[in-house]
């Protein structure tokens, strides 16, 4: 627990009305996706990055352990009290300071919520891609800290990619910017892309300056059914190597579709064993003719049907089709292991066997969907966990999944990060001096290691 | 000057025939494209990583610095051997490992030249898009460790977006990998994006894992003249909101046009007071409707006469304008400063203003040309450095350029790096709060101060 001085510091900072310590409050920023609970000793929510940097100065005299926050939406712990200590929740700093439709930037506080950014330079004709399936509610802040994805990457690239500055407050309470709002820069290390991904553990970012794209013209939606998971997985290196990369390359292995079936009036023919929902963007009238082209290329690799939304509501209906996933997985079992392994695109049809064998092997459903153009499979491992034994099968299949992901020449994550939930496992995909290396960084950067403590690393 | 014993160990590590110490091979590599001169004690050219491990252990025993180069193009003195040491030549390690076409990946080392990896992969249907000025003969590694650009980053982007994942040594002497071959990966701290324009001060880079892209199906150019350097900027900015992200929009400013005019026998307009390159690419019957549509787009803002090329060799012929502006340069003064730069895009009128007015204080020719889409100028100031006064008066007008630069809201570097040319004046650029945080990074990897010391940070 806190001694009342020390709060009567942190009201002193931030105001009286910014610092909460009720239980009540405090269980309200205890949790985020992943279900794990933490009660933090106070929250505070600051109001400009010079009030962070006093309390970084405080909580560095003291020792006292801070945990950034925007949304809570993340998958892996990133933004749990894991230690108590302080939450900072990060979201009265939400303004959209300004959109250069001139130069094609935009300059946000991190608490900006991703969809009513991307709603807002919209308005004007531009374009902010990435597009996490929270979009509804995750900031950009914590965007840029987990470097977020979405089905849009394939063809436009992640978080990181669109971010070309950065105001953070380091763990030691400087205040500094990070690149610019230039297209270019090299002056430097990139420290932008240091803090991208990060997970909250370098700095504790305030501003943030975004790359945007004029908005593309049109769009056009496919939804292909395949009669196999190979045959989908063909077609999308096929797409590619035939020069178009869609918007979007979602798949859905066979027992999703088991689900979405099930879950909804879905019809679809029993033969089909995966889902495609290919996007394309761009120019109006060229748009047909790339689906023209996508059409031929695909035909040979077991098409059972193919439908092409015509209309924007067309598009909806196919898209909701993806959106109920989620919503269908519950009707399976109660509780869900979301991971997000990435592996090169021409071994997705590999990785769904062995984890159709892993599931065998182990006796709980395992549900795949995800962004089959960048070879991200989000892997869903559906348990009860209320039945004793369930949570430890969970645990060694997804241990398993990790492993053949890595033996593929994958990753444990392509975008949901490490947080609390992955760093025991991080030693299969990093050596020992690979994790040392970073350490370092974290060590020289955060010598009280008070910036969000125990995410990432495996503890010593 | 090392001892015997020493160079026995460096011999014993990469074989005799990799050492060299007599006075005419150090002078060899005692030089880049900056012609600043500093000979080193020894040079080495290892052939694994293993070798270089060894003697980053070695070195660190005995506090010998180590200077890393691929084909010392740099505009920066990035690979200079300042303080003596050892040059460790990186073009041994010059082999193309593996060009995945199924998943759009390469793996390389770095001496690779960027030509011929871009012929490498062209011939497989697949591309490379960063495009250096020095493309005939720097090096992979060198583009990596420098972040290099290009006139294709509007579209394409810069090195650093290509790079998936490195093999490293580090200044301690590990053997890390950072990243992988998948296209996404959020598994601990970015460093292959650290490492990327870090001037070989956080390690040597020893393996590069590079994303392609599908060769685009066709290119069409166009040379567009016009009456004013502001219409040739406002038609970039018009352009781009008209959703056309061009190849390449490569600016050459009245003065550039002059040289070239004395120096080739182009026929060009008295009134012709900016030129602009415009090249789009992509599926080849889009192109001639681009180019419709970008010529109704600039029409209104003074389009003097626009050419566009029908055939490659046409093609050719305009982009040969461009390439003999270098040069053409040598007929103004025979001392080149090349600067490099970048500005938000709306800003590169009113900064080539700032620029005459500069050159008109100190009376200094000074010539602009460069990537427009991207707001990176390459400054040229233009002086014969025998007559007394001239290399202070270009010092002074450099410098006032980068003042300007920053002014507004650019950086002092878009693509060369900073080296030790530019690092007297990166406290110009970036505050000392920024600068300490990078330097603690330096310093908690590299606690020796022996890889490649004296780069980046300005001395203390």
């Amino acid at each position: 627990m806190l001694n009342t001085e020390f709060i009567a510091k942190l009201q002193e900072i931030v105001g009286k009305e910014h610092v909460e310590t009720d239980k009540a409050d405090l269980i309200c920023y205890s949790y985020d996706a992943t279900q794990r609970k933490f009660l933090p000793d106070v929250v505070v929510h600051p109001g400009t990055s010079q009030e962070i940097s006093r309390i970084m100065q405080l909580v560095n005299e003291h020792k006292i352990p801070v945990f950034p926050r925007g949304a809570g939406s993340g998958f892996t712990g990133g933004s749990l009290p894991t230690k108590g200590g302080i939450v900072l929740v990060m979201t009265r700093l939400d303004r959209i300071l300004e959109i250069d439709e001139e130069n094609l930037v935009a300059t946000v506080e991190p608490g900006v919520v991703t969809e009513q950014f991307q709603q807002a330079v919209e308005k004007v004709g531009l374009f902010y891609p990435p597009d996490p399936a929270s979009l509804k509610f995750s900031t950009l802040g914590g965007n840029v800290a987990e470097c977020a994805g979405g089905p849009r990457c394939v063809k436009y690239g992640v978080t990181k990619d669109y971010i070309l500055g950065l105001e953070v407050v380091t763990p030691t309470g400087d205040i500094i910017k990070t690149g610019g709002s230039t297209m270019k820069g090299v002056v430097g290390y990139d420290l932008t892309k240091l803090m991208c991904g990060s997970e909250g553990t370098l700095a504790v970012i305030t501003k943030i300056i975004i790359k945007l794209l004029p908005l593309p013209e049109a769009k056009k939606t496919m939804l292909v059914l395949f009669d196999s998971i190979d045959g989908a997985a063909q077609a999308v290196s096929a797409i590619i190597r035939g020069k178009i990369i869609p918007t979007t390359l979602e798949f859905m292995d066979g027992r999703t579709i088991d689900c979405v079936r099930q879950a909804t009036d879905l019809q679809v023919p029993d033969d089909a064993q995966a889902v495609l929902i290919i996007e394309v963007d761009g120019d109006r009238e060229f748009l047909a003719k790339q689906v023209g082209k996508i059409s031929e290329i695909i035909k040979p690799l077991g098409v059972v049907e193919t439908r092409v939304a015509e209309t924007p509501e067309e598009s909806e209906a196919l898209w909701q089709i993806r959106r109920s996933v989620s919503a269908s997985l519950r009707k399976v079992n109660p509780d869900k292991f979301n991971e997000d392994i990435c592996v090169p695109r021409s071994k997705v049809p590999e990785m769904i066997r062995k984890i159709e064998v892993i599931a065998d092997r182990y006796d709980v459903p395992i549900v795949n969907f995800g962004h089959a153009g960048d070879g991200n499979i989000h892997v869903n491992v559906m348990i009860d966990s209320k039945i004793p034994g369930e949570q430890e099968k969970a645990d060694k299949a997804i241990k398993e999944v990790f492993r053949e992901a890595l033996a593929l020449g994958g990753t444990m994550s392509g975008e949901h990060g490490v947080g609390i939930m992955k760093a025991p496992f991080i030693p299969m995909e990093l050596t020992k001096t690979a994790i040392d290396y970073m350490k370092t960084i974290k060590k020289a950067l955060d010598p009280n290691n008070i910036l969000n403590p125990g995410k990432i690393f495996p503890s010593d």
